[in-house]
């Protein structure tokens, strides 16, 4: 069966390579087709590359060539890709993707385009590189309700927070050896802001709950502002700080979902997810805790499921697997600053032993944290569950203190 | 849609109970066909069960009512529910099952009778009661040439050798509690004995390597023998004993296949696994090492996963998944004596000090264990690596020296 990559970066080169090394055998183990790569659109050139006749510039090519039954798109970005992969959709082309940006704005459209012209859109490869979560969340785990979904879903942030918690090093110098060793791109907004894992969690949203979420509407926290003071008091609450990826369903039937640091304990399955890992732990009415955990990102492991979904494209060509949700509904999900929760604070203050009997009248049972070099000017604590608006008003009466940090603690 | 399932006891309950608490909703999601049990047969009589109209003794009509599309098979054991099953699918219905047995001596079998009848034999739920990995092995690393695979299998021995680790319980003594909480049997051979585990290695191994692998060939110690001095040594080499389950493709395309204790490293993903809870680490050549971790049994986790195939075969009723392996080549097992691996061995002795430089003289370097409370008679230490049938050639020439634990070291 012929193929065409559309984008030949680091993933769509690595589809490339996986399918030239292997095409016919692994899918001659349960099929007689085999894969051949036929086409690569790229707008660049690539000079001596080994697959010098397949590089085509012109979209068209792949339309209309009738023996391209799957496109794979790893161009990245909403635009072109979301008017080729339609176009190729409606021209009747299975297509598989591993563009997060791309499923996480526009895969409702997609997949009902996807549903009028018989083909699937396929997107494993999207959410936490090779390790399988799409199809075991929507296939595996069907008899389930979800209840909820915590994930460390980018690995160049869990990296960094992992340099920072075992080799105490600030962030900026985590971020640089990140970039040395190509884990974070030269502009790493889209990571350490955690917009990255926010379209990740979009995503896997939508599987569990039914409804697309669109990351615009999604309250999103990065890193940055991640200081070593706060790793060695989480450290003392026998804790590790983790970037979360959390949807969770409410008692109301509304929505909390939130990317942002987190209070992680040793406990949580999730606390020991180190380096470029990433892990989901998917909680079920039935099942209970299941995780998912592997490389996150990365050519091969990435490619790896992109080939998986086209194998799967290959061996069911005409049928259609059924996946979809309805549209978003705005009004489900929850303003995250109601929803109460657990606090991590740290406050400077002028004055500790005076605001001390102050915070415990503010807050009721406080946590108090301690950590070696802090200064008596420095307290750190953690709440019980108040919503974060009662956390800031609360905050606001103490006079003489500045807020340095304000983490949730995460429920998994 | 109307299913049948034939063997109600706790996972065939746990599917009644799920379907009939939301066989329309679930399905609904992304289908119009609902789900609602027409049959349930069972030799017992349940007096007073609300699905009382339901039940039936005569497989006859189950066979006979074409309005049955999906058969749940949940009796246990190999016979009769072998014959059902393949009458079952005989007559056009797809069976889904959460019986190891059958699935471990007669997969083959059924797959290509499924095959012949174009209709799905499914089997989600006989490895790791509700954790996806059937699927996401076979569908989602499809891509992937596996390595190795190696697993906590079963939830009952690895609740006991927890407590025997955190709790300094004797086997014995765990068992006991594990019995009292229901986690383990009257007659707990199967699982102590590592009888189950070897059945879901082989149906792992089945689908990562593509050739039936028979229990009977598979060589399967379970931790009846381990001592907490075992416990103690190990974790004074920051490692825990596991049972774990290996399936490892060799250099030489043999297949290294083993159900026995194993001292896992702390490093590794399956050291932290505790309880009842079970987990699959699979070493893929593209995508790395991934763990699927979650409950490995229990009523509704494992109904849920028996419950998720037969949404799929109702979501695709008119399509066969495509998925099988080849019949057992008995060749390709190797045996596993003549494989070399790192081994933790514990000896009694007459004299320590004289039998130390024999042992250095026997292994080369040697890894000398500790543990509080040990005599000078018991020495205790890690090999490099070698097979078992050298190191017992080897110990055999050491005079007064008693053999009292040989536990192979994991390579995960």
């Amino acid at each position: 069966m012929n193929i065409a990559v559309m984008g030949y970066g680091t993933v769509g080169s690595g589809v490339v390579e996986i399918i030239n090394k292997r095409g016919t055998k692994i899918v001659g183990k349960s099929s007689p087709c085999e894969l051949s790569v036929k086409y690569i659109l790229d707008l660049r050139d690539f000079p001596g590359d080994p697959n010098a006749g397949k590089f085509t510039k012109d979209f068209n090519k792949i339309l209309n060539d009738e023996s391209i039954k799957v496109v794979v798109e790893t161009m990245g970005g909403v635009n072109p890709a979301f008017d080729f992969t339609s176009s190729a959709l409606k021209a009747g082309k299975h297509v598989v993707t591993s563009n997060k940006e791309l499923v996480a704005e526009k895969g409702l459209e997609l997949l009902s385009i996807a549903k009028e012209n018989n083909v699937n859109f396929l997107f494993e490869a999207s959410v936490g590189g090779g390790i399988p979560i799409i199809r075991p969340l929507s296939v595996c785990l069907a008899a389930n309700e979800v209840k909820s979904i915590n994930g460390i879903l980018n690995g160049t942030t869990n990296f960094i927070l992992t340099k920072m918690i075992s080799d105490n090093m600030s962030f900026e110098a985590a971020l640089k050896i990140a970039q040395e060793n190509g884990y974070a791109e030269k502009d790493p907004t889209a990571d350490v802001e955690g917009h990255d894992a926010c379209r990740k969690i979009c995503i896997l949203a939508a599987l569990g709950f039914g409804n697309h979420v669109y990351p615009k509407n999604v309250h999103c926290e990065g890193i940055t502002k991640i200081m070593l003071e706060d790793v060695a008091y989480a450290s003392s609450y026998d804790s590790v700080i983790k970037l979360i990826g959390t949807a969770e369903k409410l008692e109301d039937g509304k929505l909390y979902i939130i990317v942002s640091p987190a209070v992680v304990k040793l406990s949580s399955q999730l606390s020991s997810v180190n380096d470029v890992f990433n892990a989901v732990l998917v909680d079920g009415d039935e099942v209970g805790e299941v995780v998912f955990y592997g490389k996150g990102a990365g050519k091969l492991p990435t490619a790896s499921a992109v080939v998986a979904d086209v194998i799967d494209c290959a061996n069911h060509q005409d049928t259609r697997r059924l996946i979809g949700w309805e549209n978003e509904n705005p009004d489900i999900i929850a303003d995250y600053k109601t929803i109460p929760n657990q606090y991590y604070i740290r406050l400077m203050v002028e004055d500790y032993t005076a605001v001390l009997p102050k915070l415990k009248n503010l807050f009721g049972n406080i946590h108090l944290l301690a950590r070696s070099g802090a200064g008596t000017h420095e307290i750190a604590f953690i709440t019980e569950k108040f919503t974060e608006t009662d956390i800031r008003n609360k905050l606001s009466t103490l006079k003489g203190s500045d807020l340095k940090s304000l983490i949730r603690v995460a429920n998994c």
